[in-house]
């Protein structure tokens, strides 16, 4: 079973998404389906798709949104190292003022990995 | 009665804006003085100052400032549908990096209708 | 006619349109698609989207996308009054830094009147 | 002893610091290294250098990295007064959207002086 | 005499500012008074807010205000050494995306210096 | 030989580049060196890391920052069909505010392809 860190992020991510698409406002729901096309395969792989994700989540420091990826890069079976990599390129574009987000990423990334 | 959320929200913002306040930094204190005069009608009405100020502070990705609009808002009879109007213009100018701070302000727009 | 400096905008924005719509990029293409159909008439009505898409744009200090709402505001009637009531609240919101977006802001707009 | 707040604050950093540097990613080790140093005394003295990363951070509007700094400026001696005078030009160059990041930051430099 | 780099950007300052304070908006003209009134000595000596104006404007990656607040240091005698301990402070917050401004405060500086 | 938008792009950085690393300010030169480090090959192969940068540079919207890595993809080889894959996650994740520096991306690495 899922840690709960892992476990409420996905619950409440859930919960809220379904009372914004059912307020059925035409482009925030267009703007979702947009989201979710935008990182299926093409000539770039899925794979690089969401380190992209991820790296523009931190550089943006966007818990969340790095939460989210990170669940995605953990599905698609990228290492430790990799996403480690991945985080120096944020951590270095976005400068110290990311550390804090970094800190929290490694702590959901820890907890994905306890799955 | 408000909502918890709302609640916790108010008082803690009344709170802190005493102490700030109370430490009598004449800079900080006008500033605050300019944010409330800003707000008031003028040759752009209330309601659309107050839209403006929601969709700004959601682009910015600042969950209180949101919920202090959002409260302004409630209170000046905004339509549900209004307002995610403006969540539309702001998600799409601001992009996906949006998205949990809409799931935010939802959650805090419900809590504002329980009341 | 129109000023040098709103011809220059115009013509830049239109050719670089037509070279991305032409790159057929299907997620690019329907996110130019929702930026149109955003702007049009709701529950909000377009005079205040379009503020609103203006200030949202100052506070995220985009000279360009300021250019473009300015452009919509003055043909849609917008008064200098209100104008700078719009930059005022986006002023306060960003802070100082947006200062230099103003200056710029007001010199199109006086272009804009030119015309 | 330490106010909850501040206890709180230091043992995660440092808990997640440790779990950092033992990925052991030589990119982001070496940035770690360079935060260090780049506070040490120099042609600039050590509180400017403090008074700079906390309003850096606060116009960053990253609570973490504010609390951070806080603490640094706490065990330097920096004044209550000159405190708020640095929170007043972060807050000016920053704009209003900073306010919920001082009403914060004033909790956390209470917090401190409890101490 | 000063440097066309230098005398273009007081030039163009100064003449948009009459135009903004012309308008009469009592909220921005108040907000510039404000910015005026800030950077006074207090309790924080006028250099150390020169250099925390700089280092702000430079992670926010705004090079008009970088522009602003160098000429400001430039008068009150602050030394090369000084300015790149800012700059470096400025440079590992912001990250490398703020390298681009800082090739452009650089050009500044020495435009500066050679008056 | 280069189109004059690139031959102004490099000739301009390179100069800026040796009068900053000239001012011998040791933390700005580490992450100059860190800087060319974190794009070398790793667990992450370089298109990636470069792909990376260039999304991270377009959401926090630095034209410079999306040339340079531009640059770098062109001489890895990537082809426009990806390209313009990553730009639609970047323009996705960052919102329609991204969008005018989408269009000088566009004729930047159409620069680039005339070379």
């Amino acid at each position: 079973m899922a840690d709960p860190l892992v476990e409420e992020f996905n619950a409440y991510r859930s919960r809220m998404n379904e009372q914004i698409s059912g307020a059925k406002n035409l482009i925030i729901n267009r703007l979702f389906n947009l989201d979710t096309n935008c990182y299926e395969p093409g000539t770039v792989d899925v794979v690089t798709k969401e380190m992209i994700g991820l790296a523009c989540s931190m550089v943006l420091r966007c818990d969340d949104c790095v939460k989210y990826h990170l669940g995605k890069c953990h599905e698609l079976g990228v290492t430790d190292q990799q996403i480690f990599e991945v985080f120096s390129i944020a951590n270095l574009i976005g400068g110290t003022i990311v550390i804090p987000h970094l800190r929290r990423a490694v702590e959901y990334w820890q907890a994905l990995n306890k799955n």
